[in-house]
């Protein structure tokens, strides 16, 4: 970086006391509570704007980007003071989030190329889909920084096209309205291989940036077990788990999704792997199928369920456990006599150990034994952050379940 | 199982007032407390007596084996009542634990095939290595089916020998006295293989049945990140790490342990996969080896922490948290500037969240940035009980270090 230090010419923004101990401790927002605005008001700065973090004492600390009127009013973008967030930093970060994910995927260029926070970028994530790239900016930091990201982008990576997906729920908390932006030709969808497994994306149009990519370790494991066996999978999206499943050797499996669009691209990634044979779709609100299989008598070796998240926020916490719940009860009761139900969440607000307690008490509701085979996580290209609990969400149980 | 009911002719235990809670959960312990001792006075039971277990009220439960001088006096062997616990309910319970296996190792006879609790047989370990089984018995009510285990093993498995490792130190909470036993022949050491990799594992000598099957998914990984890579394995025991690491195309591989023996063996298990010009011994502590290791300026791409349980009971939790604090930190300065810490714990004390701060702190206290991109446990022949947590002791945290 420069020899000069242009983060000692940034405004200066004064914390309180004792309000830097989590920031020393690795973490990397400041809660607008924790300003002394008596001294330093956020009033007078801009959405996007950096500024020099600096302890009561005035030590500088960090810098981050602002945005005055959020709960958390800033971001640190470089916990040293030497440089600012922009292209360079960009292109030394993006670099190092490079180098994690070639060494844990070598040549296999489809993952979650940043990871907002845990790469030290935090309110930017870039997923790559071999020669294109969809990007999400969810903070005003990061949006200030749209030419400067697109072009480190390109230096680092040299991408066909990056699509901008910035029209996803997390911009309103920071007042920031949604569009989408191509730069480059973008085609509908674009190709990518998880697990050995090819799929097509619809990064244009489909959920969040089109592919979720935190769920590959549990789908590997998934791969492992499925052989022969009759696998339901439930909020299928476009497959990840069920074309997994059947070309790893299931011999049938069913796919529920409430989105006719999304069911039709599992039909196109069935093929595009030739096991469309083996799969079929079932179209409809996931409770709903699974009340009528139940109904109908039906039974699977495999249940997986990956819902959408149930508990965005705390207010949610006592209805999203019941729906939980209420999901995983059904899904038991789908199950051949020794099944496996693999039950997933994605809500940071679910503690593992909640989620399993949900899974040990429908077991005991149908006087069945539960043993859980696995744990799963978000794989490599989703690395934890360890000062910041909200980048560890994902959770995937294995659970045998059998009749004792 | 008989259409008769012979548990309901095993004499009674009466439980306190809600004491069924905990086993309506699925819970298998009871403690001496929640006995009705008035009614039911433990002291007339022997050690091993197996009892029908009823609630205040007088309603059958569950059928236990007791050991009324233990502080858990108590462990369910069937929550039916129809079945107390014989050879038949022991080929029944081994058969299912053996399902488990099969399903997830296929043609890979190398696994534990019996995990107490989760398997439904509190006090039981078998671990399978082949055409040999290596069995531990903990609790006074499988001390006393030991003839019935022997012979449902043999019936299931047709084993050439058995061999019970009955001198591990949980024995002593039960009354219980050490010894080894073999039957049929058994070797000095036996063959495994565990990921595409072989060993020897000294089951007659070595520490508790010979082997740790519990890292082989934790392994795995190691063996995906390791190629090309210079790994220390410090608490290398006969190389399960470091063996799996060289093969996997590791540069080179230093193994430390205390004793010479488990280095003795690690040449061994070199040997037998080809890789002995790539590793090396290294004798002595680990704390020492490791300063000295620093203080002569050595770097490596990847440090495997995997040590002995630190916090064996919660009175040793302050001291075992230094411990580990200790050990993580001087791994820590041993890595490259962009390397892995793989910190491994099966302390069931030691909370996983416990284990992340205390990388989290050791990579601050280097002005380090951690990523954690894997958080491993127990593989799928150790399965968690969800209703006692106590199945669930292994971590091993992934986490990649560098200078941001």
């Amino acid at each position: 970086m420069n020899a000069t230090n242009p983060g000692q010419e940034l405004p200066q923004l004064l914390l309180k006391s004792q309000a830097d101990r989590r920031l020393k401790k690795g973490h990397l927002w400041i809660y607008s509570n924790e300003v002394d605005v008596e001294r330093t008001p956020l009033k007078q700065f801009d959405p996007g704007d950096q500024v020099l973090v600096c302890s009561q004492q005035g030590k500088p600390l960090a810098i981050a980007t602002l945005n005055p009127g959020g709960l958390i009013c800033g971001r640190v973008v470089n916990r040293g003071i030497s440089h600012p967030l922009d292209k360079s930093l960009l292109v030394h970060r993006i670099k190092q989030a490079l180098a994690l994910r070639e060494t844990c995927f070598g040549g296999r260029p489809y993952y979650r190329l940043v990871y907002g926070d845990s790469d030290l970028l935090p309110g930017l994530v870039v997923d790559r889909f071999g020669e294109y790239l969809v990007v999400q900016m969810s903070t005003a930091g990061m949006e200030r920084q749209k030419d400067a990201i697109v072009a480190a982008l390109q230096q680092c990576l040299r991408p066909r096209a990056i699509l901008l997906r910035n029209d996803h729920s997390a911009r309103q908390l920071e007042g920031l309205s949604d569009y989408v932006e191509a730069i480059g030709e973008v085609p509908e969808a674009v190709e990518l291989v998880e697990n050995g497994v090819r799929f097509m994306a619809p990064i244009a149009t489909g959920q969040k940036t089109g592919w979720f990519y935190d769920h590959r370790e549990n789908r590997a494991l998934l791969q492992r077990l499925a052989p022969s066996k009759r696998v339901l999978d439930v909020f299928s999206y476009v497959g990840g788990w069920g074309v997994q499943a059947a070309v790893a050797g299931a011999r049938q499996v069913m796919c529920v999704d409430a989105s006719g669009s999304a069911l039709d691209w599992v039909g196109e990634n069935a093929s595009l792997n030739g096991v469309e044979e083996r799969m079929q779709g079932l179209q409809g609100k996931a409770i709903d199928v699974l009340k009528q299989l139940v109904a109908e008598g039906e039974s699977f070796d495999i249940v997986v369920l990956d819902p959408p998240a149930f508990i965005k926020r705390k207010k949610d916490q006592r209805a999203g456990e019941a729906a939980y719940r209420h999901l995983n009860e059904l899904a038991m009761r789908l199950l051949a006599r020794d099944g496996l139900l693999v039950s997933a969440s994605c809500s940071m607000h679910l503690q593992r150990s909640a989620l399993n307690d949900i899974v040990r008490a429908a077991a005991r509701h149908l006087d069945r034994h539960a043993q859980l085979i696995a744990q799963g996580g978000q794989g490599a290209d989703h690395p934890v952050h360890p000062a910041i609990e909200e980048t560890d969400y994902l959770k995937a149980v294995f659970a045998r379940v059998y009749l004792p």
